[in-house]
């Protein structure tokens, strides 16, 4: 199992060399360059994360949902209790939740890692395939970021080294996609919180409505966000502005998040191992800017699942340089948006392996001078129903 | 086998009340209501389709590539000769295409139906399973549609009746979504010049580089679309933004498209047999158009699969009300954007009745009084490396 410090000595580049031949396949596949859109950029990110050409085709899917409490609940910035996290997690292992059902959609399992549940879990909830827990309690929950620091840089440290860890772990069983989840109440405040202090948006400009929230809660939320800034920015003697100049690991103590680290630790093993991590909403992307941070080549390694409905989403993709794959107003974290994604990889890579060429398939080149003639006009067939002339009979269809 | 009159007359408007009770449902899943997005608006929209509630989780999508010509190519608006529509066809029923790989990977089937292909298709692709062709030819191509009608109504409406015969025999033999999808060297002039005829928009705010033609020749395109819109106008003696008051079968016969006829029986099918319509591209909501100007409610079946990167799709969704599942600027026809989006459509109808509702996972009730104390600040845990009281143990990960 790698160290952190190993992890982010580690991580080597993504491959341009295969990457480019993706793109040169593309442009001999039995359609126009370019008509598969984002399925082709895809496919040569899959090359380049692999190495390989053409890439693997993901065939285990593998999504890791981070779970944890936030201190910061204190300050009502959601209208959920605490316990309600918990509950979800042994939800997740019963299978009636909603990441449940999409991974069963897409053909992965879901295991959940609880870094930080601040109550007991529902006993009634053993986890079975596909779905189940693995315990990396670091702490019971933050502390409250507004106050303090939310937990301590060994802690921090802690907790993406559990990431990383349990990326690490999954690889060598065979996983060849991780996609990011969390669930925690209040963790869309730490995430907001982390997302302004890396990328230097507002407070204001990348706090959401988390589950729901009322405009007054919203509120109240950015003016919580924007003190723990402050907070930060005075217990560090340095503008609010140049926050993301301190190390990340300091700035996850400050404002985190215990799933955050986690998944910034998967963000850091993926990229060591050479496999795609699909990353979901804004606390997922929060941990990819953390992992980002300790170790700039990972960004190649990471896939922007979907677009949530958090800005603080947006936010962190604009700054890493991420387009997401699907829009489609999800906010229920979990990693579900993600794994919708997960048949689009799936689908760039059987391109690049499955498809045929235009020259395979016999088809004729495209020229820009226009062809001498019209069709010789049709003659009407006759057209008698049930259809004329079918390759198939009717019954075979 | 209904005949289109029967299709016409027998298309019932879809189930608000079904639909009515997946949103009461939608609220009382383990997620704050609307976290899903449009995974919920659609999983409303599958419940008023079937009319049943939950809604049945689609197990057999077929995809429908109606393949035909065009004389409009005689005009020089695509550098690719005509052959390359059969040779595309051969392509499809060997399993090459992208149509090919996407539907492999969602677990559809391809039916190619050959309404007007114009040159042979090339002889050593018989189709297997999963691809397979039919012929429901209704004349080798069209005419000119610059010049002249590209068809006579007659052929036009057997076009349309091809799509519903085979879209109401592909319900009879279990298709529970059918996918439509186009290929024809050409077609997107066809295309625009309906979307621009029906919607009201202007020839250059519909049409589009098609696979991918050159400024200079998406000029010329433009001037051949707005010369046939011209056409049709004084033929009929209409003002050219009073051409959707014509009937839309006459508009096909003007404008077409043998393809997008069929799709347009396809959407009556659909609708006639309370099956979901998952629209491509431009051609496909061309063909949407047409169906819907022959019966209204059958737009409450047609699902858009996608944006497409043809800009004429856009105008046609907006002024059928529909937004698309997919935007991945994908632009290569044969139902391969709408094929992408059929996992989307399953997760829709397996949240409905796979997830648990809040209630039975015994998640707390939310509330907008924020809580009253804080976490109990958590001890942090002792964490050794490998991870500490695993619920499972790492081997078994």
């Amino acid at each position: 199992v790698a160290t952190l410090n190993e992890a982010i000595s580690g991580i080597s580049p993504v491959d341009r060399d295969a990457a480019a031949r993706a793109d040169e396949r593309q442009a001999q596949l039995t359609k126009p360059l370019g008509a598969l859109g984002m399925i082709e950029s895809l496919g040569s990110r899959l090359a380049a994360i692999s190495g390989t050409f053409p890439p693997p085709v993901p065939s285990r899917p593998i999504v890791t949902v981070f779970a944890a409490d936030h201190g910061v609940l204190a300050e009502g910035v959601s209208p959920w209790p605490v316990e309600v996290t918990a509950q979800m997690v042994a939800t997740f292992l019963s299978g009636g939740a909603g990441i449940n059902v999409i991974a069963g959609e897409v053909g992965a399992t879901v295991l959940v890692v609880d870094v930080g549940v601040a109550t007991p879990i529902p006993a009634q909830a053993n986890g079975s395939e596909p779905n189940r827990l693995v315990s990396a309690k670091v702490r019971p929950g933050t502390d409250n970021l507004l106050r303090g620091p939310a937990m301590s840089r060994a802690e921090a440290i802690q907790a993406i080294q559990a990431g990383l860890t349990i990326a690490d772990k999954l690889v060598d069983r065979g996983a060849d996609v991780l996609v990011t989840g969390d669930m925690g109440i209040g963790n869309t405040t730490a995430a907001a919180a982390l997302v302004s202090a890396l990328t230097g948006w507002p407070p204001r400009a990348v706090t959401g409505r988390g589950t729901g929230i009322s405009d007054e809660m919203l509120e109240h939320k950015v003016e919580v966000i924007d003190a723990a800034i402050e907070r930060v920015a005075a217990a560090h003697d340095v503008p609010r502005t140049a926050l993301s100049q301190l190390p990340a690991d300091v700035l996850l103590a400050e404002l985190g998040g215990l799933e955050i680290g986690g998944i910034a630790g998967v963000v850091l093993g993926g990229a060591l191992r050479r496999v795609p991590v699909l990353v979901d909403g804004v606390s997922s992307l929060a941990g990819a800017l953390i992992g980002v941070a300790l170790a700039p080549e990972a960004v190649g390694y990471v896939i922007a699942g979907h677009r949530s409905a958090e800005p603080g989403a947006t936010a962190a993709m604009e700054h890493l340089g991420l387009e997401p794959l699907l829009d489609l107003r999800i906010r229920i974290g979990e990693g579900a948006g993600a794994c919708l994604a997960v048949p689009l990889l799936r689908t760039a890579a059987r391109v690049l392996s499955e498809m045929a060429t235009l020259h395979d398939a016999g088809v004729s080149e495209s020229t820009e001078e226009p062809p001498a003639s019209a069709l010789a006009p049709g003659e009407a067939a006759e057209f008698p129903l049930p259809l004329s002339d079918p390759a198939l009979g009717w019954d075979e269809i």
